[in-house]
């Protein structure tokens, strides 16, 4: 599920959870563990996906199977992940290999950087799409990366971008020409940030994120039970069997 | 005064108070009961005014002649109004077919998405100029747009933009050819974001803007006062009885 | 250690302690006074430098000399001197005459306005390159000028940025063709000013501003004591040594 490549003090971290990377509740607990461990052992992390798909979000035909308590259960498990790439005590860059659609975008507005391939991707919290409403923290991570106004069009459009129009968003921070390119992309900035006098990089990085970090301590039961409650209301279910229904069918 | 076409489930509301749609007390309060019946009627709004001029703001001449407790009214019934929009229970477009100084461009500040047509026309929160302090709830709005530092160039020169400059500074969302092609374009906007999964796409709108609909849920008394006082200092009373003067010299 | 220079109501401000404007203890006292002084006897202020060079920051070799208290002292004033930029009841314009490393770009960025001549010169919070965490007054000041996440990765990066991605960026708004054209440009931006209704124009500057002069009223002794903790901290110490020991080979 998780493919591990340290490359000196860098490690590689690798979702291959066949055909999409999608979010179950085995691929957060292993992720999450994994970059708590990373955080341990090693000086910056590199977060990335299949060629071609980073991730392509929640994992909706198994997240569909749970009960109320068991996705409550998830859905604290995933904020929990987001927690601990945004509190992840070395820099963490995303390289968005491909598509990122919804979950895929979530999980790597909490890194440090985001470098994405060129190539026919899209990239986007198109959660309006599928029926959902973007918890706030999710929101406020991407308010952070491109302004209140462009992130309110964004969200309530639900809109998916390519990777030119991602940059000049402010969704990503750099392109890369293909999805190996990404990788090596990422990992070369890593290399820069850890020449830096290490104190003070981590203590000027630690400023600029407080706010962000601060958020998820005060996340509180409500605000999953939020979630929750909008997943298993009629109008959000119905589209979410729909996108299953076409998912099936294209496959 | 008004206008009102209905375009299927869009309304289009346009301002016609010859000659320059200003804001004296009969508009605002005919605009306010217009908006908030079309988010009682209908599943998204266009707000228009004349070709060639949004509107010129408030209707100096008129309001010069109001003594300070009907000034006080004014003045809660233009702070009703904006409350109105952005408050409004279906998306708003701004079709901006002319000049919008001042109140004009005020107003649209709270719609959900500004276009404006190109040509000989301007925009901007020229308060400075005209000797008036922007009150801070309109600022914010302008900060939601353009960010913090741009907002303040833009509020303490009380500049007025071209449509291009518009844009690029973010006060508009996309430019139209004329003032037509605006009012289509607005159409347009409102007819996709109607077609997206209805409660998803309220629920993230409504998140959204939660921030600048709860600061008019925290206007006090003491900001409308502020306002007015300023208005009646003799300072601004100079360069609003100027500014008539010019305006009938002109005509 | 100054050169005071009065056009009509505008006064410049020139920095001129050879060979790099560092700043000092005798440098903040004096600049502070002046700022304090221009803003009771001027409409405007151009705050300015040597030719390439608008102020290297901070005067380690000397710093290095002071003891805890002295150096307590010492950022006690540094914070006064924003403090005073920040608050001065009249425009200031930064015309930044070439490097502008630390300190020096902290200066210009509680003025109103900043242009930057062009040249082989650089700009930026290199702090974390210099072992130094950026207090969180400062970076607030960034982040009004280019959003938080450039402000994360300008500030964590410890990035030096020649003048036209210093404009790009936001750290600057506008450029000039050499320093002496960027003392011209300041002078020309006040006097348009200037120009404005005073009274409205001052009461939208205060409002603009007043977010970041309350910062300044909040900010405590435990404030100072953090960056003064991390100046004598063994491994800040190292670099700092370092860098002097780089600056005397140099020399």
């Amino acid at each position: 599920m998780l493919q591990i490549t340290d490359h000196g003090a860098v490690r590689e971290l690798r979702m291959d959870r066949p055909p999409v990377n999608a979010f179950n509740p085995a691929l957060v607990r292993a992720l999450t563990a994994a970059v708590e461990q990373a955080g341990e052992e090693c000086q910056a992390l590199v977060l990335t996906g299949r060629p071609g798909m980073f991730s392509a979000g929640l994992d909706v035909p198994e997240l569909l199977t749970l009960d109320r308590a068991d996705m409550t259960q998830f859905w604290k498990a995933f904020f929990g992940l987001l927690a601990t790439l945004a509190k992840c005590p070395v820099p963490v860059a995303a390289a968005i290999t491909g598509h990122s659609p919804a979950g895929g975008a979530v999980v790597s507005l909490f890194c440090d950087y985001r470098v994405m391939s060129r190539g026919d991707f899209v990239l986007g919290l198109n959660e309006t799409r599928v029926g959902l409403v973007v918890p706030a923290i999710i929101k406020d991570a991407l308010v952070r990366l491109t302004g209140p106004h462009r992130a309110e069009r964004l969200i309530v459009g639900g809109e998916l971008l390519p990777p030119a129009v991602a940059l000049e968003a402010g969704m990503v921070d750099a392109l890369a020409d293909d999805p190996e390119a990404a990788v090596a992309a990422a990992l070369a900035w890593c290399e820069q940030i850890n020449a830096l006098p290490r104190r003070a990089m981590l203590g000027n990085r630690a400023m600029m994120r407080a706010a962000m970090c601060a958020q998820f301590d005060a996340l509180v039961a409500s605000d999953v039970e939020q979630f929750v409650r909008g997943w298993f209301e009629d109008s959000t279910q119905r589209v979410l069997h729909e996108l299953v229904a076409t998912l099936k069918a294209r496959a």
